[in-house]
């Protein structure tokens, strides 16, 4: 006989079937024993006698052999599987034997957050732990989707690089061979690069920072969502692929993810039109709404972002929006400079419900601009060599954006910390288990 | 009037046009100037005359408006669309000018390795080469959706990992916060927690070897198809699940990139049953045929993997081989002993034509003898706490396999060295530019 799955058993009543799973919950009564048998479809409740049974302890592992049968109708809920059928067990097998747990899995997110990683592969079985990476790779299939509807072409990007992409010193450091390497920041250069050869590229990436400080909203390794688009009409063009794209992986997570979103009662915003808004413009109206005047800032602060996403909610419906032409000091070497305003650069991040979860633009696609801003930025180009032959040789208009995984979902989930979102995060003071610092 | 790709444009016979895309081939006759325009989609033959069209250099990124004719019949041929229209253009608009080229694009292979790889972003236009891509995100993509089908589920598992996964030297160090911490050599930890949450899991993980030579066979950073299953009945059943795994893979590549194979003259194995041989016999098979006794070795040497395929194709009609039974020393400590030989191991490699391109096996499941085996292997159970973990609170029988996508595609398309089956290849002596060892 094959194992069947929990969710089959309902198409089973009064079949001798083997089911495989965790005991989930125990709920012993005299010499009878009621338990939850969890499987990767769900919860069936078990009805066992005997030894074995008494013996069962949450989380061991068995392979039950036994009939399906109806629940009484008076006790039917028909909203969950446990609450319509039942296995009435005939053998046990027990095939792994867990040791006592230092906790209950349904305490779940009620632990503390060292606590809820300092054992993640106990509290990753928590129904609604599990479900937050069910929704995050429900978005990372509806990304690639589009991605590939739209008629681009998937890349693999290199993430040992012999240079700091984005500048900065928050870049780690490998020895390679003995001599100096680090972690990518993001896979843009490669992008960019493979723009001259597939016109319209995409990936997902690793990216990594040093972020040297701990905070809610950052990751040393995190999951990057790549979109590159070559011969652009103009800039918005980006932005307009960057909302199809939001409005389908939302759509895919409310169509295929729906239990798991009631599990944090939230529902997923409407994608419309996003509102445009120049960063000089939010900071006027921040200045209008709060009295704070950030107005010479050249980004928005932590509390700035969640104002500005206020306003969007209450102006326009729309808990996401753009904040463009951030000034040109600011970005990166790559980006492109308004030609109205060359102090303000064609680039855009989206803000959602006060965190920004993508960043993009236009680049520059010149090669002599390109050059020119290299050395400008205090780079040597021969660091650079590979990544400005693509533009040596001929790169159109081109831009793209990069959406940070566990950043829309901490975001839609109302997560407290970005280290939910993340299966195995790291930062300063943890790679798994915790670093004396 | 909107863009339309080269292939949309046999559709448009008669119609102004503006199309756009790289200068491929240029010739000149005259007054009049015929050249091949490359976008994602293919070539379009080009005719114009004037000042700008006689500029035209190979490279060139334009966007041409102009009117799509049909080519005299007598010249026509059928096979390519440059064969059947042609655009007569009206304008020119120069998006991007090229400098001069070290080389043709069309050289393409045909240029030594450290010249393919200094001008990676040119020769990646290539028509051939870029068929090497194409063919090998078709190979993610069935791999993917094959796992999908199977009822896995995607994890992405971190590669700052705080210790040699594998064990061996071969791990590149890096400087986390100012502490050691490593590149993963492969998700393979992460991907066994993982099975105690989602039973069957997958991912594309890079995966990171500190190999200290330069072999045609190595890189240093490579893409590694993982996959792994809990609840097995029996470790045969990875195998099955690799063989339904290339099938899907090489069919999608047979159906989808029919093109691209043709212009390597290849084309896909057909996956039936591949033959399942244990080493010890591999090894008797090596001696009778070849008289090379290596019967007392831990492994197959690269020229007996190569004997090997071909005993397997003569024989059994399959380019691939499962070698099974490696001895248990030379495996890493959580591969699952044979009880009926505990020298040997459930493991397997599978080999096309003589190149490993899968690793895989059954895993120890059982705490205790896990632990016992991290000990013996010389580790400290402290580094390894986290994973453990997933064993002491319950894991199912299990185990997965590891597919290189690099290493299939090189032999599939018969590719002399694994650097050119990687867009960015890393090595001892090479981060995009060369290092000077």
């Amino acid at each position: 006989m094959k194992r069947i799955l929990n969710t089959e058993t309902i198409k089973c009543i009064g079949k001798s079937v083997i089911i495989k799973g965790w005991v989930d919950t125990v709920r012993a009564h005299g010499s009878i024993v009621f338990f939850d048998l969890r499987d990767r479809t769900g919860l069936l409740q078990a009805v066992a006698g005997g030894e074995i049974a008494k013996a069962l302890k949450e989380e061991d592992v068995v392979e039950l052999q036994g009939e399906i049968v109806e629940r009484p109708e008076k006790m039917q809920n028909k909203d969950l599987l446990t609450g319509q059928v039942e296995l009435q067990v005939k053998e046990i097998k027990v095939l792994s034997k867990a040791q006592e747990l230092p906790f209950a899995i349904k305490e779940g997110m009620k632990l503390s957050l060292p606590v809820l990683l300092d054992f993640r592969p106990l509290t990753l079985r928590n129904e609604k732990i599990k479900a937050i990476f069910k929704i995050e790779e429900k978005a990372i299939l509806a990304f690639r989707q589009t991605m590939e509807k739209l008629d681009f072409t998937e890349v693999q990007a290199p993430t040992i690089v012999p240079t700091a992409t984005e500048g900065g010193s928050e870049v780690f450091k490998i020895d390679y061979y003995g001599k100096p390497a680090f972690l990518g920041q993001s896979p843009q250069l490669y992008k960019q690069i493979m723009v001259s050869v597939f016109e319209r590229v995409y990936m997902l990436a690793h990216a990594y920072r040093a972020e040297p400080s701990v905070t809610t909203r950052h990751l040393s390794e995190y999951i990057s969502l790549d979109a590159e688009m070559g011969f652009i009409e103009s800039w918005e063009e980006l932005m307009d692929t960057c909302e199809v794209m939001l409005k389908n992986v939302f759509s895919a997570i409310e169509k295929d993810c729906s239990k798991e979103l009631e599990l944090f009662e939230v529902s997923v915003p409407k994608i419309k039109k996003i509102p445009r808004l120049k960063l000089k413009k939010a900071q006027q109206i921040i200045l209008e709404r709060t009295k704070r005047d950030n107005t010479n800032e050249p980004d928005l602060s932590p509390e700035d972002e969640v104002e500005i996403c206020k306003w969007s909610f209450e102006t326009h419906k729309s808990e996401l929006v753009f904040i463009t032409h951030y000034p040109t000091k600011k970005r990166p070497f790559y980006t492109m400079p308004d030609k109205d305003n060359p102090e303000e650069t064609l680039s855009f991040d989206v803000l959602y419900k006060g965190l920004e979860i993508i960043t993009g633009g236009q680049r520059i696609n010149d090669y002599e601009q390109l050059l020119s801003n290299v050395k400008k930025w205090g780079n040597d180009p021969s660091d650079f060599e590979i990544y400005l032959q693509a533009f040596k040789y001929g790169m159109p208009p081109e831009g793209g954006f990069a959406l940070g995984a566990e950043r829309i979902i901490k975001q839609l989930l109302n997560l407290e910390n970005l280290r939910e979102a993340s299966l195995f995060p790291r930062d300063m003071s943890r790679i798994d288990k915790r670093l004396n610092v």
